[in-house]
């Protein structure tokens, strides 16, 4: 399991503790921009449709990771991609405390043919969820490079979650 | 959940209903291209391969959509896409009454660079998915730009979804 | 389902038995490269990281597919990636014998993008997990392009796996 360094996770046992610890409101959910739904719940999986660096004012944050995007701000985009994902799963669930697992993501970075740091973008949305849930935040990954996405956002994210019973 | 406003979902309750409405016979399900199988169902989620604009005949939509092909051709290849997906529910269920809910499509565009609108162009799928399944076609989704797909197909589409008991 | 020409699936019943025939020894599981884990099991599902062309000494192939890279370069790459993610396999289960099905992968070739045999790279993956696993090996899939790849590899494969009970 992945080292955890944020002091969000001794700030208290729940989500909403984390959160608060690490100064962050949800907005309300994105508003799916085609048709499709923003989630599906199967069972006790949920999936979550691909969220993007979308802020509560709809301002959306655009270029290719690797010239007109850097790293660094790449990675914050991810950590916004994740407040959308988490903003969503509030939606759907009314409370973060069922999310048993963060299973699976889906990292996708809008970026130019030789951009190698994939990794590192996305850390931006794993760091954050593994902050938020702990344990139960871990997940496994692929981090890659798109050639093109919707509105020409830099990072997209999509997710699977496990539900507690 | 999204409005649905085709006139195939007042045609019926079945899912052949609505194909009939909408004047579609399905194709046989096309053969897997490699050594890979069109669909595994484990429990009761059935995975597909991805699958692409390929014609009863054989013919492939081809191209870079945002350059050779435009989004309006690219949606109707991402409904032939669509039927494709279809044609392989039919051959692995035997009856599409059997489909509970389409839970998760990944929408592949082969696009150049600078290509942004793929959601109207997965749409294609998505809306015909809904107009035969109604309410159990809602889905969650991805739809992004892919820096090139197999036989330089301008679209393909790879979905999960959950079977009735 | 595929047909199955390899010597390795008459040398014995286990996946241990065809590793052997096949002359491979599986490394240890590569560590995950940044904050994620190789693997997270839910009820009887494995979902596995993407993988990428590792030797077990560390060096990664690299480089873009259709110029740099031919596809029978590709097809050993996306081979060793299979002997990865068989590595995570055997870690996160201590018995690949416990392997249900191989369910589905998802193929991911860094390619030029007029790259149209994404299908004949990502079976050097495919042949390799139906070769041990046999008919438990059979899977869904999408063989596709990406823009760009981590540390520039030419391949990454992530997979879902279902486990016996």
């Amino acid at each position: 399991m992945s080292p955890i360094s944020s002091p969000a996770l001794h700030a208290g046992n729940s989500p909403y503790d984390r959160l608060k610890a690490l100064g962050l409101t949800l907005p309300p959910a994105p508003s799916p921009i085609a048709n499709f739904v923003t989630h599906i719940q199967e069972g006790h999986m949920l999936y979550l449709s691909g969220q993007g660096p979308r802020e509560a004012s709809g301002y959306l944050y655009t270029g290719k990771v690797g010239s007109d995007v850097s790293v660094e701000e790449a990675y914050q985009h991810a950590r916004l991609t994740g407040i959308n994902l988490l903003a969503v799963m509030q939606s759907a669930l009314g409370d973060l405390g069922r999310v048993k697992q963060v299973v699976k993501l889906l990292g996708m970075v809008n970026a130019v043919p030789d951009f190698a740091d994939h990794p590192s973008v996305i850390n931006g949305c794993s760091d954050l969820l593994i902050d938020v849930f702990g344990e139960a935040g871990n997940h496994a990954r692929s981090a890659v490079g798109f050639a093109s996405l919707p509105g020409n956002i830099t990072v997209e994210i999509e997710a699977i979650i496990a539900l507690k019973n």
